[in-house]
């Protein structure tokens, strides 16, 4: 195993806690997070199913704010919704994130593998303080996980095998979509997102600082 | 200024004085590393001009050395030329450099925007110690420098303005093709490259350190 890649939302970082505070900030309720996050999955379909050309993220968490925002019955303004977006790009990380990738850089090439494109994956990184040895990801291969060109996409970039390179993810999906590509995983679990793995994957540690070790 | 972009070999890196080293590992005359390097334009024109697909410049590599070994009269095999051609992912860094792009890392976003593909890129980063916040360059765009191409792909990545993003190399012709393209420009000399800046680039600095400042 030469390289490990990393989920983001959820995995290394607390998009729930990090942005239930984004919103409140603007006087959006506290459900606003769980909602817009509820978007997530149908937005991301519209480009995986070849309805809409590749869009980033950005574009993406636009439209489901404005769908969230209107349900709501809230007429925020242009320029904050704007600004919302960008929260997603920074977002904190899981206290055991920074100093378990520090020590696995020491001996393994880190990046995220994230449905994030690159400018949100480096923004993320320089606010979070995340050392990455490159940004890998959605962006790459144009496309969203759990598409196997995301995957692949990234040990590619790497020239690496595909069981040289290894997935973490609190999401069983995930890992289910990165070995049927030919990657080994990792699963650790947090508290907002899966907290039991469904399966054997190949390691299962509490914490990025245990998977280190 | 958001971000500052890096040529690697020359700039960043040694190779001069590096492959001399590693070729001398195998025995080849130290004109080996200075013929190899010779190969490198003509190569990537093959690209530039459409008469080859895009491949990674461990493939130019390889066709290069074959053509030197082939003129010194070397049969060196195969397993030593696979070797060499994946030692230009072994270069070390110029003295100043790993201090100043750490210097400049805590106000900006760093990152290499070279010939190199992902993979060299980020074994370079490894060997050498080079803190990159992103891997950018010709691979984003497969294309190869001075397309303009090259540039603006890897301001595209970061979510900036061209003018918001600085290349920084020892070579006044990527810095003439950089400008082109509408990114701001620091000139950097070094003793085996360009020692002198011939245009009226942003910034021109001695060494990485004193470009921190």
């Amino acid at each position: 195993m030469k390289a490990l890649i990393f989920d983001a939302f959820g995995t290394t970082v607390d998009w729930r806690g990090s942005m239930i505070r984004h919103t409140a900030r603007f006087g959006l309720p506290e459900e606003t997070a769980d909602l817009w996050r509820e978007q997530y999955q149908p937005q991301l379909e519209t480009v995986r199913s070849g309805r809409r050309p590749w869009v980033n993220l950005d574009v993406l968490h636009r439209i489901g704010l404005d769908i969230v925002l209107d349900e709501l019955g809230n007429d925020l303004p242009e320029r904050y919704r704007r600004t919302l977006v960008k929260a997603w790009h920074r977002l904190d990380p899981w206290p055991d994130v920074v100093e378990g990738l520090t020590q696995l850089k020491e001996t393994h090439i880190i990046a995220p593998c994230s449905n994030g494109h690159i400018a949100q994956s480096v923004n993320l990184a320089k606010y979070a303080g995340l050392p990455w040895d490159a940004i890998l990801g959605a962006e790459l291969a144009r496309a969203y996980k759990p598409d196997p060109l995301v995957y692949r996409a990234s040990a590619d970039a790497l020239g690496l095998d595909y069981d040289e390179v290894c997935m973490v993810a609190a999401h069983n999906d995930d890992l289910h979509a990165a070995r049927a590509a030919g990657l080994r995983t990792a699963f650790v679990p947090r508290p907002t997102e899966d907290t039991e793995p469904t399966s054997d994957w190949d390691i299962v540690a509490p914490t990025f600082k245990e998977l280190a070790r």
